[in-house]
């Protein structure tokens, strides 16, 4: 299958492009090429897939179940006691609403962490999306609980046959509060062997900090230098708390950073990120939504604007975090962290592409196009999504899309009342 | 001209809406009435139609032209030239442009403060939206200037009658640093004889405090007491650094603010915005986006998406500024302040409403339709827009929106480059 986009903006030029099997081919002006399908590209501007470099995409069945409330009341009576009532079923649906919500929104891949693995994956599979979905990890500290973490993770690996290449898997130790030291590093040994990506929740609270300095001596990025898992496979959520040397600790192993800025400002779980630090440090760093239990949706370009807004923000600096490099962070640096050749409209790439609608406010009058995007639209200006060379959505409508939220609100509903 | 809106969700439950005229008549189910046109609400959700509390809605036009620079040399290099440059013709589609972006997000009213006010009203009245406009007054400290500001005003005043009910008219002293004493206290007298609001941007940035207190010897809200201008005619844009006491001289006297967060936040002009203690102090709080040049859009869903972020985040408080104390800022404070019957869905208002789409993502599952609307949505699920009665939008379309769309665009790039 072979596709030609045809006079599509890139970069402020129209140009065509050619995408063959799941690359693209040939990008110029008046291509010659013979295609299965062509596109209309006029009025529309091409940006790479948005990456969401750290969600728990089941979460859509919590959307707006338990806003507004204390972080340890809305965990006990809100999520924890629904999550273990969880079924694949569940989680499937919950998975699906997400890649849904994700496509629509221009998301072509994700980073995954939640239970019920393959009740997500599947739900990946059938939508045509990409992403790397991790093996939930924890121990609570007990040796048994650890032994059947490996033993899961352990299968998952080896199953992954049964998945196409739209679909990788890592290993996901939820927190240095959840899992111990001796897990986190056989885990980390685990994922060297077969060089697959860690996804770790760190530095996300001051009480995180102040927990880890009271149970380990350390504050959270030291103590996995200490444990010696500091290594280019590990991506950290959050890491708001992080000093100086951490990040030079960060920097120097290689380590990737996700920064969820609403997730982060409804739980008021921090305000400082040091995007501006850790990119001259060296960094990659991504940007994610988290769940939508925490964010409430899956908007990437919300994401990029609210990124934005707070880090000049809090810097006192109009300057700080431009547009074009949080489209970069949502872009090419999430595909980097999640270890694809995409985030980028380049001959070779893979063809995770968007066409933008440049036919509605946001973007009128549209003296800087990345601007436009960042600062004034929102996920809902995307008309056409490519994945893998697949087209996913066209005019903003995905294929199923009513029967998918109708069946997954009634399993929400009933979830909640079972 | 009389509409029925069937079987659509107030407040969760099924209802119909009949409108007579420009106001709500009667809400209740089954109505048995004889209407001019019916609005099928099924799937949709009845909400006010939102009140930007302060914006410059010709600004559209610089919209993404000058991000992320410091605010002096875009305001010397990319603002003042081409706004001395503007012409009634400018404003009037600036304006056309803003409307458009309104009605597509769900806001029937709005408080203007821009030069050319009559370009503004005309594109208001033509628009059918509703808005209360600012006459813009500053005399740079210049007697000669005053003057020009006192005629020019007396006469829009006096001109009141070409509009129809959808316009009022209020004077606009651009802020204390270009508008002397005695032309505020001129403002104020004749606002007080006319009964019309005064339109004021005040305490926005610290260095505004630091020069109010070189310059006047007090902080900007004591430097108006002290003036006597304080009365519940006034409005305040903006109000972040307000102490305690200034809080309680703004609710001892009636005074009005607008929270404008993206702007806020995008140029870094500070986030500690007092919600919380001017509610509490009894003031009426509105939200509003700014200029399309700071805020890039004018998206209410965002603002109050924005406002509470921002709030919980700096007070570290995830129970702070909840969803529905946003929904009312955006609705009924900013109508009351704007001093207009509307802001809510209930009978002998004026009939401006929204329907909601809620067959998308950020309404599935939908256990908390305000807390959706606030933290999963964005203007883009606006399906229907009734204002003063009468139907500005339907199935998400204005008509004309694409000529206007156009014609503004052309308007940007020529001011620009002429
Ligand atoms: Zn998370
Ligand atoms: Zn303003």
């Amino acid at each position: 299958m072979n596709l030609l986009i045809k006079n599509v903006y890139l970069d402020g030029v129209e140009t065509d492009i050619y995408v063959e099997g799941k690359y693209i081919k040939q990008i110029g002006k008046d291509l010659v090429v013979t295609a299965d399908r062509v596109i209309d590209g006029t009025k529309k501007a091409v940006v790479p897939g948005f990456v969401n470099a750290h969600t728990h995409a089941a979460m859509t069945l919590f959307r707006g179940y338990g806003d507004d409330m204390p972080l340890m009341p809305w965990l006990e009576q809100k999520i924890w006691p629904n999550e273990a009532k969880m079924n694949r079923e569940d989680v499937y649906w919950g998975a699906k609403l997400a890649c849904l919500e994700m496509i629509k929104s221009g998301t072509t891949s994700f980073f995954d962490m939640y239970h019920k693995f393959r009740a997500t994956a599947d739900a990946v599979e059938e939508m045509g999306i990409r992403a790397v979905v991790s093996g939930v990890c924890f121990d609570h500290f007990e040796p048994e609980q650890a032994e059947k973490c490996k033993a899961h993770n352990l299968k998952l690996y080896s199953d992954m046959d049964v998945y196409g290449d739209r679909i990788k898997y890592a290993i996901g130790p939820h927190a240095i509060y959840t899992v111990s030291g001796e897990l986190l590093r056989w885990i980390d040994q685990f994922s060297a062997e077969r060089n697959v990506l860690i996804h770790l929740h760190l530095a996300e609270t001051e009480e995180e900090v102040t927990n880890s300095v009271k149970q380990f001596g350390l504050t959270p990025v030291r103590y996995l230098y200490k444990l010696g898992i500091l290594s280019p496979r590990l991506v950290i959520a959050h890491g708001i708390y992080v000093d100086k040397d951490e990040i030079r600790m960060l920097a120097d192993h290689g380590v990737k950073v996700v920064h969820n800025p609403a997730s982060n400002m409804k739980l008021a779980s921090g305000i400082h990120f040091q995007f501006k630090e850790m990119k001259e440090a060296g960094i990659a760093v991504g940007l994610g939504t988290d769940g939508c239990s925490s964010s409430n949706n899956l908007d990437m370009i919300e994401a990029m604007k609210l990124a934005s807004l707070l880090g000049k923000a809090w810097r006192k600096d109009p300057e700080a975090l431009t547009a074009a490099e949080m489209l970069d962070a949502a872009t090419e640096q999430g595909a980097s962290i999640l270890g694809i050749k995409a985030g980028r409209v380049k001959e070779r790439y893979l063809a995770d592409l968007n066409l933008i609608d440049l036919r509605i406010p946001a973007f009128t009058p549209n003296f800087n196009f990345v601007s436009n995007l960042v600062y004034a639209a929102n996920g809902s200006c995307v008309d056409t999504v490519i994945c893998n060379g697949k087209v996913l959505m066209e005019n903003k409508k995905v294929p199923g899309e009513d029967e998918i939220m109708e069946q997954t609100a009634r399993i929400a509903y009933n979830l909640m009342s079972r």
